[in-house]
């Protein structure tokens, strides 16, 4: 498997892990979702896109993981530095890995002894509920514990290694974002544009491409999460696209606007106060200020409060933890790689978005994503 | 929204659904996947692709569905047949759309009444554990109860509009695998085959590319879910790809194998049995046989079983029920469409595997995938 992290990075991902359970008084955690996976083992496949067979690790007190997973996946993960793979032949309709997961999980766990398991925001379990409460019978009195917070803390915080391949990832979509005016041929319709962009992107570097979403109409766009339309590109249309490019397991998520032709004095005000939104998000991005420090200096900036979230974080998913809401009192620390996605309403069923993607250093915020010019772009 | 589906396609999913709801005594669904969302209203995003949000719809007894969703899929949701679309605003910290889904389902649910929500096999619930307790507590007395085979019953059988649409995928992906020996430059590694070959799907008419694997080895290869490592293709090797393209939200999953420069007797033996194996499937695949017929079927013909399971169904997922295994007694329907997949240990750690799309006919099956040659196709 091509791996681009050193064997001591996953013994210091666990070690961290350990040490916040132990603090906690949690004997095992049990893992199910693609990230939280790969992140203790490095384990990258695009088989989760099958949703047949569950997946499960359980991070113990001390030692390596220990993966319960089908048999499918055993010749990947053997690649990876654990070394108790345990695996059953899925799907298995009587027992689809359950008594072998609970068999495990009363190894690691004492009886009565804290079973920790994400149940809080940004989680689910993968795998049938009915399964779960099966497994909840079979390990009997082990607490669940929610742990969702404490790999929340430690994933929020990228190592220089995990920040060198996002900054490869943005780069690769920097790159493509640049040949965009390559793209539009007489005619275009949105949908061809997705369709290219996205091979610029495999051109350009990407593995693959998790996300594309856009748009394109007459002063604005109606939303920021829609596929393309057969709609040929015309004069007076604002284009965006943004994306959620893929190399090596870690995202880029951001986002650029074009001007179809002309741009109306509207369009061009609103891009350079989202860009000013932007650069304010990026010097107030500085240790020690929190989620609801740079929602409010993004807002201020904007002059007016759009709603919703105006950023977050990104890293092994496209969108993470934290969001950029009052909500939010995270506190930014070094290696935070976020999103700045200060967003205009222009009008009913209009807006425009702006999005970069920016890291978390000692002294202040750097910038992952090439900062998009203040004016917005004509492309004809 | 780029709809493929006229309005009535989903009016008689939903009237499907609710008889069978009718007969199993249930006041109201909740659905919280992708797919499942998708198949009732036509709201189609890769904005899943974010695991930040939930999004929940309620099918009711009768009258259409009710959307829960977060505000920034209203305005793309307002573009469906539904009527009944409830926003909040998510991210919230406090009450993530719990209760406002709670009102929704007191409204649609009397008390005492039944609740469906999948949670057999090939189901997770995509919402923070958590929450699910939380809302289980606000709808007090109304029993869960599993619909997950009702739901399998129903999308397991696709409309000639949906069969339509998984036809045109594979025979988007036909034309890229033709076109495979373009990619082929001297030194060409794997990781480039692997971007280039999604480039071609592209080009050939997919609007993305959720899934793609394979191998490159000589005799064989591992397994069947890695990604692409950096080593260059080399005479003796056998290389294979399998792609899950996307258009219009529909998949194809079938794979294709070449020996790169020349293929051993053993490969070339292998390769003619998991073709006559594909044959003899598609021969029995015929309404009235069952999933565990057709693995005998299959099995038989490779003259060995190999463990695991030998085809699945495809369509709104690249893998869905039913599985080709021997406890698998899902009676063969016309509109299955299914994927035929044996394969053959070829010793340690090496394998072949061969994978077709087919779709069951009132008289038999009929090919979705151009059937590949019998012989394994020779590149230099």
């Amino acid at each position: 498997m091509p791996q681009p992290f050193p064997r001591s990075e996953f013994e210091a991902r666990c070690a961290t892990a350990q040490a916040a359970m132990a603090r906690e008084g949690i004997a095992a955690m049990l893992l199910t979702s693609e990230p939280d996976l790969r992140y203790f083992t490095g384990f990258l496949t695009r088989f989760w896109e099958s949703h047949t067979r569950p997946w499960f690790l359980l991070v113990p007190a001390s030692g390596k993981p220990v993966a319960v997973i089908p048999a499918i996946g055993a010749e990947l993960m053997a690649q990876s530095w654990l070394s108790d793979i345990r695996t059953w032949t899925s799907p298995d309709y009587d027992d689809d890995g359950v008594t072998l997961l609970a068999e495990t999980i009363r190894e690691l766990v004492p009886d009565g002894a804290r079973l920790g398991v994400p149940l809080g925001r940004e989680t689910a379990l993968r795998m049938p509920p009915a399964d779960w409460d099966r497994l909840c019978a079979l390990i009997g009195d082990r607490p669940r514990h929610d742990v969702s917070a404490l790999l929340r803390t430690q994933q929020e915080v990228k190592s220089p290694a995990e920040i060198a391949l996002i900054r490869e990832t943005c780069a690769i979509a920097g790159r493509a974002y640049a040949r965009l005016p390559e793209l539009l041929t007489p005619g275009v319709t949105l949908a061809q544009v997705f369709r290219r962009f996205q091979m610029l992107l495999l051109e350009e570097g990407a593995d693959w491409v998790s996300y594309l979403a856009g748009g394109a109409a007459r002063g604005g766009y109606g939303d920021v999460i829609s596929p393309a339309d057969d709609r040929p590109l015309a004069p007076g249309d604002v284009l965006m696209l943004d994306t959620g490019a893929v190399r090596q397991g870690y995202f880029c998520d951001y986002d650029r606007n074009w001007a179809v032709g002309h741009a109306t004095p509207e369009v061009q005000d609103a891009h350079r106060r989202l860009h000013d939104a932007a650069l304010a998000g990026f010097e107030a991005a500085r240790p020690g200020a929190t989620c609801a420090d740079l929602h409010r200096t993004i807002v201020g900036a904007l002059g007016q409060d759009p709603g919703g979230r105006v950023g977050h974080g990104l890293g092994m998913r496209l969108t993470e933890w934290p969001s950029l809401i009052p909500a939010d009192n995270t506190v930014l620390r070094p290696g935070m790689v976020m999103s700045l996605e200060p967003w205009l309403p222009l009008g009913p069923g209009l807006m425009l978005v702006h999005e970069e993607n920016i890291v978390i250093g000692e002294n202040g915020a750097e910038w992952l994503s090439p900062l998009a010019p203040r004016e917005i772009p004509v492309i004809d």
